[in-house]
């Protein structure tokens, strides 16, 4: 990957570098500074139309998932939690004029929903980094919740990932840029991981394990399972992908972490991790690695 | 790829494949006729919950895009059109227990939104494909309409595709099942591009051609944009990249059209394409390709 920085915005850039290395959130696109405006479209945000430092600039946690209705609960949830002074019904969707992505802010904490797959999960991670890099949000910690597919666990489980992986089993991200394909890592900051199973403990009922986790782009044929449109491989070849999978340290499979991982590690998002909730089995007929007892 | 069917349901392939070729959508998986019941989650829908044949049997014609609340638009235009006897008020979202995706019936239309991004528009389609199969359509004609970059064309036109290409040029799409990569070809029907072409004759102010349509995973670094949170090419080679896509015939750009092209192909829906409209060009820094002054 190699880089090209226009003459015009040299000092911009030298001054803004000094966030990196304190905490604070940064983008890597030398262009973004000299621009007039920055539209963040998807999410309905922008420089000039709203005041980024002054919305945002406390949050130090953002917690992102698929679903709008779950990030709307999560967003509640942690309302009750914190105990904060404002009502309930102060929780709206920052988001409102956009029908791609909803919003909830909670004190310090952002709810965030990001839809399925990772190229949908990328434009808001672009649009999110460039937000909290706006507002000059530092030392922020960024949390994926979201169900997956569990691999010889028991159903009902939480797994904490420690590294992401690809369809191959690899730690990477191949990012295409214009024709080009570029590989970034997706190792996941393993202090939190231990953090967040430490606070797991504390909770009973909720078997909780660190594991890697496989980012698939497809949910049917990628994934193993027999009942898409399309299904081309033998049930024993898919268990025995499935079991291949387990073997490399696999516990749960689902379709964003991967780009997750690469994106945050290089935008300097503080403690970035991503944990994958109410886990399932979910083969039409059991690989039999789980306890099926237990499926939720 | 190869395919291996279960000695079980021989005789059950074997009847419902007297549908192929008598224009009825068509699965491609051998075990799908041996399940005791078909769960269509992301849509939440059923062939236990649901009376598919009587709720969508006369369905001709679908349409996806990715918003929820355009094609809610779109419905509520086709109820218009069409002029039915029901009230627009009867106009509800079908998939309403989800929030996923949202569809909505207009007499034979389906109008049902996708998300963002090829594994989005993915999990939907195989799971509307089982839904046409399961319901016994025949002769369905899917069109993708959309918002797009168009490359070298006047912002606001209409662009129908008839062959959509990765982000090589290439029409193909490449499908990871399981650890393989299996490539797709990704050719649409050129005589519905030209009925298509035909009726915008009809209509006055809206640019109409037909073209290459060129989808990317990735809205920033994927499609040349100088203003995401990663940015490492040069304002140059980015241009440089959108003119070799111009001279390879591609007009417009967006992130679903090859997966579309692909499973639609593959199951048999009758006429498949994909139209593109509200064209605009989107560059901070236009390309000078097209003509700016008329961007919407």
């Amino acid at each position: 990957m190699t880089s090209s920085f226009p003459a015009s915005n040299t000092s911009m850039r030298s001054e803004r570098n000094t966030y990196v290395g304190k905490g604070f959130v940064h983008v890597k696109n030398p262009y973004l500074d000299s621009m007039d405006e920055d539209v963040l479209y998807h999410l309905d945000l922008g420089t000039k139309t709203h005041n980024l430092p002054e919305m945002f600039g406390d949050v130090k946690f953002v917690c992102v998932g698929g679903s709008p209705n779950r990030m709307k609960a999560f967003a509640l949830f942690m309302h009750k939690e914190l105990r904060l002074e404002d009502s309930e019904e102060d929780i709206k969707d920052i988001c409102a004029g956009t029908d791609r992505y909803c919003m909830y802010k909670i004190g310090p904490v952002l709810s965030i929903s990001h839809g399925m797959g990772i190229p949908s999960i990328s434009i808001m991670l672009h649009e999110l980094i460039k937000l909290l890099y706006h507002a000059r949000c530092c030392d922020v910690t960024i949390i994926r919740i979201g169900t997956s597919g569990g691999i010889g666990i028991a159903p009902g489980s939480v797994v904490i990932t420690d590294r992401a992986v690809d369809s191959f089993f690899k730690p990477r991200f191949e990012q295409v840029i214009l024709d080009n394909v570029v590989t970034r890592s997706t190792e996941l900051d393993k202090e939190l991981a231990e953090e967040l199973f430490n606070c797991s403990k504390e909770i009973p009922d909720f078997p909780t394990l660190i594991g890697h986790t496989m980012c698939t782009y497809d949910f049917y044929e990628g994934q193993g399972r027999l009942d898409g449109a399309l299904c081309s491989f033998s049930r024993e070849k898919g268990l025995d992908y499935l079991k291949r999978a387990y073997n490399a340290g696999i516990r749960n499979i689902e379709m964003e972490s991967t780009v997750f991982a690469a994106m945050c590690r290089l935008c300097g998002l503080k403690d970035f991790k991503r944990v994958s909730t109410r886990l399932y089995c979910y083969f039409p007929s059991c690989c039999g690695l789980c306890d099926t007892s237990q499926q939720t």
